[in-house]
């Protein structure tokens, strides 16, 4: 499958040249991020709350605790969606009406069930962290029964999903072009700063090469 | 007022000790930002898009085209939430368990109306490029009447809110403390690379000066 199937749901109808419903381009997006916010129904009101992710395939996984008013919203919805946007430019244009952002957007829209099985949920757990991080599970202290018991694991099995993707220059009017008027865009990026030892850290624990690694390449 | 009113809507249940109702600091998290995530409801799935806003006292602001389905579907349950996130920080425990992100959340509840006086529409406007980029509104060329007539203008007024902040350390178990596992935090910061001019720009045109002081205050 190349293409998500559109649908009333997914098809994007305002600036659907930005479109798109290509499987791998949406994957890329969700990929470069590990924070989606997540959309559900609370009383017929919509609200969304940004949680963790990972994908693996074509499900997304999330998770928090037993009570968690949104998963638990989700797991009687039978149903979810959600959204990872990036941004990546301010679009300075030289009218007030075509200022716009550089971005990337997907939204995914999918049926939910609650992960139960103890080796799937720690498969999973160890994916959210990847997700954020990669390589760092294994040095870890391992998941007690308490932690994994108290963790409630939701798998979103993505139906449709559509992206949304701006990455070019400004879009004048051909008629503005000419006015003394500066435009352009401003890249923006998300970046890593240096990382900050934990303060009870025994000076003979060395900073790992998997976080100097995210830092090399999430730097400025 | 200096808290909203906690209801059932905006109560935060879990992790509440992170939890505030402040509206100053509910403030200063959405003025920190342009983008929020807004959730809506698409025959009773909830769906979020995000879009860009202006936050001017009470009232925060979108926009988008006539038809947008996110606008009319939130003029139609005359109702509307979003949520504005900074993520500040990884936080890499000594447990997967104890993994997380620092960062600043802010989720507004509140009712929603339609702006149709011309003047309003277009201070509204000023303030939505002025809460992307400070200052650039009165160097543009001014709004056509055929632009302002595709402009849907959609006002939130905030009735209710919370915020979830975290920005502190690690929070590993006590007994985790002394095993040799690097614990510590990788801070995120998103940040404004060197503006980029138009291709078709005048030499003329020089970079002006709210551009640059946006760079240099964004930048890392």
């Amino acid at each position: 499958m190349s293409d998500y199937k559109i649908t009333d749901l997914n098809k994007v109808k305002r600036g659907s040249i930005r479109a798109t419903y290509d499987v791998a381009t949406i994957n890329s997006i969700v990929d470069a991020g590990f924070i989606a916010h997540v959309a559900y129904n609370y009383h017929n009101k919509a609200i969304t709350i940004p949680m963790a992710y990972a994908r693996i395939d074509d499900k997304v996984y999330i998770h928090g605790s037993l009570k968690n008013r949104l998963l638990t919203a989700l797991l009687e919805a039978k149903e979810a969606s959600m959204t990872i946007m990036h941004l990546d430019g301010l679009v300075l244009a030289r009218s007030g009406f075509h200022h716009s952002v550089n971005y990337r957007s997907a939204t995914l829209f999918g049926t939910v069930n609650k992960i139960e099985d103890t080796q799937e949920k720690d498969k999973i757990l160890e994916a959210i962290v990847h997700q954020m991080i990669p390589d760092r599970w294994d040095s870890l202290r391992p998941m007690s029964d308490k932690e994994r018991n108290a963790t409630l694991v939701v798998e979103m099995t993505i139906n449709t999903a559509s992206a949304k993707i701006r990455s070019v220059g400004v879009a004048d009017e051909k008629t503005d072009v000419d006015l003394p008027i500066w435009a352009g865009i401003i890249p923006i990026k998300q970046v890593a700063l240096r990382p900050i030892s934990d303060n009870e850290l025994s000076d003979e624990v060395k900073i790992p090469d998997h976080v100097l690694e995210y830092y090399e390449e999430n730097k400025l």
